[in-house]
C-alpha cells in the first residue's frame, strides 16, 4: 500500500518495543514502510529486536532505550506494561514534548477466574499519560488487537478495528492514518479521552471471548 | 426462524418497555414468537404500548405495572433509565426470586462534549442488579444494541453482536439463545460480571461514532 500523506517522512517510535504487542506494532508498521524505532528499558535487547526486525520485514529499523526512543520519533507509540507506565512517563516528558503520544496501555489484573481491568486513579492509562504529558498530545489506540495476530507473519490481513481515542482533531486523524498502514486495520474515531478507560478495559473481556471460543478476537465497528 | 427448545414456552418481561431500548427489544422477541410481557411504571401506558406492538408485528403482547411485568416474566429483561434503576430493583427482589434477570442499562452521563460512564458504586449496573438481587441469576447483555434498529420495522436484521455477561452458564448460555431470536444478532460470551462495566460504558464511545460518522453503529466480534 502507499502511505498516506500525512505520515510521509513520519518516524515511529514504539516505546516497549520488544513485548508482545510493540513488537507486533513494530512489525507492522515497519512492513508498510514507515521508520521504526524500537525502543527498551535494554538498549542492547531493542537493537537485537530491531536488527531481526529488518532482517524479516526490510525497512528502517533502529533500536534504542526508551529515551532514545522517544526521541527520535515523530509519533510515539507507548506499548509497556501497566505496571511501570506512569514511571517511565514521567521520565520521559521532555523527549515527548510537542509530540503525539499514541497509549496502547491496557491496566488488568489477573486471577484464576481471568483478566480484570485495574482500578486507574487518573481514569485510564491515557488520561493518566495525559496528566504526566502536559506538553505532549495523547491519544488512545490500539487496545484490542491480537499481538499474536500482528506478529504472525502469516497473517496477512488483521480483521479488526482500532478505536482512536483524544481530544484533539489533527491527532486522531495522524493516528487513524497510522492505523490504516496495518493491512485490514480501520481507525475509527472512538471519543474522547474521558471514554477510553472502557476500550482499555474492553481488553478483559476479549480476552474471556478468547478463552471460551478458543479465538484470537477482535472487533469491528458495524454502519461505519 | 424457529425458536431455540431452551425458549419453548418462555415468557420474556421487559421492564422498562415503553422506552425506546425495552420497546425495540420487546418488539423483535415478540416478532420471534416469544410470549411477551410489557412493564411500566403505568400499567395504563404499557397495556397501550402491548396493544400497539401486538397489532403491528401480531403474537401474545400485554402490559403490565412493573411487578405484575416481573411476575409474568420467566426471563425478566431490565431497560429502565439508569437513574431509578436501583430502587426499582430493590422493591422487585421477592418478584424476581429465581428468574434469569437480564440487565441492559448503560450508566452514562451527557454533556455539551457528549456521552460518557457514570462512577457506579458496585462496579456496574449488572453488578448493582447482582447486589440487589441475591436469588435471582444476573445477567449482563444488549447494552451496545441500536434501539432505533430494533424499532424501525425496515431493519430486517440488526448487524450487531451481543456481549452477554455474567457467572452462571446455564443463564448465559440461555441468554445468548435469546439474542439470536433477533435476526442478525449473536450472543457472544463476553465475560463475567465483573467485567460489566466497560460493555456498558462502551455505549458512550459508540454514541461519539455514531456523532461522527452518522451512524448506528454496533459491534462484531471478528474470530469467533
Amino acid at each position: 500500500m502507499t502511505l498516506p500523506d500525512s505520515l510521509a517522512g513520519t518516524t515511529v517510535a514504539v516505546l516497549g518495543g520488544t513485548g508482545p504487542q510493540g513488537r507486533g506494532l513494530a512489525r507492522r508498521f515497519a512492513a508498510a514502510g514507515l521508520p521504526v524505532v524500537i525502543g527498551s528499558r535494554s538498549a542492547e535487547r531493542a537493537a537485537e529486536a530491531a536488527a531481526a526486525l529488518a532482517s524479516d520485514v526490510g525497512g528502517t529499523v533502529t533500536g534504542a532505550d526508551n529515551a532514545g526512543a522517544a526521541s527520535a520519533g515523530d509519533i510515539v507509540v507507548v506499548a509497556v506494561p501497566w505496571d511501570g507506565h506512569g514511571d517511565l512517563l514521567k521520565s520521559l516528558a521532555s523527549e515527548l514534548a510537542g509530540k503525539v503520544v499514541v497509549d496502547c496501555v491496557n491496566p488488568l489484573g489477573f486471577d484464576k477466574q481471568g483478566a480484570y481491568a485495574l482500578h486507574v486513579e487518573e481514569g485510564s492509562a491515557a488520561q493518566q499519560a495525559e496528566a504526566l504529558l502536559p506538553d505532549s498530545t495523547v491519544v488512545g489506540a490500539f487496545h484490542n488487537v491480537s499481538a499474536v495476530l500482528l506478529e504472525d507473519p502469516a497473517v496477512e490481513s488483521v480483521d479488526t478495528d482500532v478505536l482512536v481515542l483524544g481530544d484533539v482533531r489533527e491527532a486522531t486523524d495522524l493516528v487513524q492514518d497510522l492505523c490504516t498502514t496495518i493491512p485490514g486495520v480501520r481507525g475509527i474515531y472512538g471519543g474522547r479521552l474521558r471514554n477510553a478507560h472502557q476500550v482499555e478495559a474492553f481488553t478483559a473481556n476479549l480476552i474471556s471471548i478468547n478463552r471460551r471460543y478458543k479465538a484470537h478476537s477482535g472487533l469491528r465497528v458495524t454502519d461505519v
